[in-house]
């Protein structure tokens, strides 16, 4: 077995139907992971079984306990400030839960509760792709649609922790519904369940027959994957759909460029991850749509971590939460 | 004659045909102003002009300069950071320029150059309607728009002392162009001079009687004024407009509520003071596109220190700046 580091973390990732318990050293570096399946949403058994995955990967690498300084949890939603209170976790369909305190009390140390775009920047920003800069935004579009903010240095969370709810912005002022139960929101025009439901519309419709061609003629299978083929082969529907797409998003992160002058851009998630011809004009669209001065100071990345930015920087933020490191 | 404060700091504001000179105490409280015409825009020239000022106001109260503390100055255009180095002043038509050390030299003492806006919000969360609070945004619709942000109790300047750029958001993507260059930012829509001019365009083209007939017929006269008069009379076209107006900037400022969460939101400007129909209108759609909980967790105020907010702000930074303060 590997000597241990002299310093070690632990970084969860803490999702909808899983849960992921990383061991981390002061530096950032994954020693080993375990996955675990959620099969019970309350917030006790949530917290008990974070606390197996914990005992467990710390078993696979030999450290006891003790030798953690630090547990961070990255988890979407809306968490009040450094208390481990999560307001509003969607996923997980958790309001108000003090899971901060329920995981401290399984093990025995305190927990720093962080959203997991805030954590995913905080990697990021720490050891990842943007690491020594100080003023940083990253913008994961998914299934959901957010960004973590990293300014002057620091975690921006906001007066009551929900800064960064870039998803919520709104483009088409009155337009579509979004799952929040506010219309027009960007996620209602680019989170990938909305890409879904609209291409699914316009197929109700009758149209949307080349996008229909690409999911294998199965509409249960109409996604981004199957936008970004039609679209790559030339569909004009599709590369209107798509070009709107990426003008509401590019636009929407050009504005945030021209009000908080980063330094450093990370677009991730899996809808950007996996639609490259989105991506690529969502990039044309941030650069026409941000000052140029900006635009100038601005260097845009991918995540360097990976599906690891999050897990990354809650670890971390668990070390620099604990008190006395 | 009074007795002098023990901490004296200079809180300066350096406009496109004036400068404005306060001697304030160390609270913030304005003791003493004087307004001096710039006659000359060379930067060696105004920065003289500028100590002449600070040296006649310091008289006026019967102070030395050897007491002052710290030399704020508050100007619009891009600053690089704490160097003091004006990168852009748009009413100067200055590019470039290190006024903060030209000025240093002129008095003797460091000196701290900062965006006027950004001086603002400071002013305004240190001793104003915001004071006490750590996460303000503060937005100013006069000829131009703009914003000063503070971020977890600091200034937030950006990487490149670009932040805040607000006015220049793109809200009507490849719209009407703007004085910066661009096209289809927010102040072309419905920064003071701009408003002018899309009135003065619809009156060329034989509509807008209404509001020419509130500017006294005078199409020189044509503003935001007349706009305003008109709408309250009921005029349709000029209620359109002017909510067209409301709707633009209050979805611009609910999206920036969304993504920082600040605590209080202080709108002011002299086209938001001089059309409280368009404030109103404002108001409402910020409290509606901005997320329901960020709202929630919002106050929006005046700014509290009227005019006085950026000489206050300027003068406190500048006291910060000065080492050993």
């Amino acid at each position: 077995m590997a000597e241990l580091p002299p310093i070690i973390t632990l970084g969860c990732d803490l999702g909808g139907t899983n849960v992921r318990v990383a061991v981390l050293d002061g530096g950032g570096r994954v020693h080993a992971s375990v996955k675990r399946k959620l099969t019970d949403r309350n917030p006790a058994a949530v917290a008990r079984e974070l606390a197996e995955g914990a005992r467990e990967v710390l078993e696979s690498v030999g450290a006891p306990l003790s030798r953690v300084e630090g547990i961070g949890v990255g988890t979407a939603g809306q968490i009040l400030g450094s208390t481990g209170m999560v307001l509003v976790g969607p996923n997980l369909g958790w309001r108000d839960v003090p899971f901060g305190d329920l995981l401290a009390r399984e093990l025995g140390r305190p927990v720093r509760v962080v959203n997991d775009l805030s954590a995913a920047a905080w990697g990021e920003a720490s050891v990842g792709g943007a690491r020594g800069e100080r003023n940083v935004v990253l913008v994961f579009v998914g299934s959901g649609v957010g960004s973590g903010l990293i300014l002057g240095g620091k975690l921006y969370e906001g007066a009551g922790g929900l800064a960064g709810e870039f998803g919520h912005v709104k483009v088409v002022p009155g337009g579509r519904p979004c799952g929040c139960g506010e219309r027009g929101c960007l996620e209602a025009y680019v989170g990938g369940h909305n890409i879904a439901r609209r291409i699914r519309e316009l197929e109700a419709g009758g149209a949307a027959k080349a996008i229909l061609k690409a999911a294998g003629g199965d509409p249960t299978r109409i996604g981004g994957s199957a936008l970004e083929i039609a679209a790559e082969e030339g569909d004009p529907e599709a590369v209107a759909l798509r070009d709107e797409m990426a003008q509401m998003l590019g636009v929407a992160v050009g504005n945030l460029v021209t009000v908080l002058n980063p330094s450093r851009l990370i677009l991730g998630g899996g809808v950007l991850t996996g639609m490259p011809g989105l991506k690529r004009r969502t990039v044309e669209w941030v650069r026409r749509a941000g000052q140029p001065a900006h635009v100038r100071q601005l260097t845009i990345i991918d995540a360097e971590l990976g599906d690891d930015s999050g897990i990354v920087g809650a670890g971390l933020l668990g070390l620099a939460a604990t008190p006395g490191v």
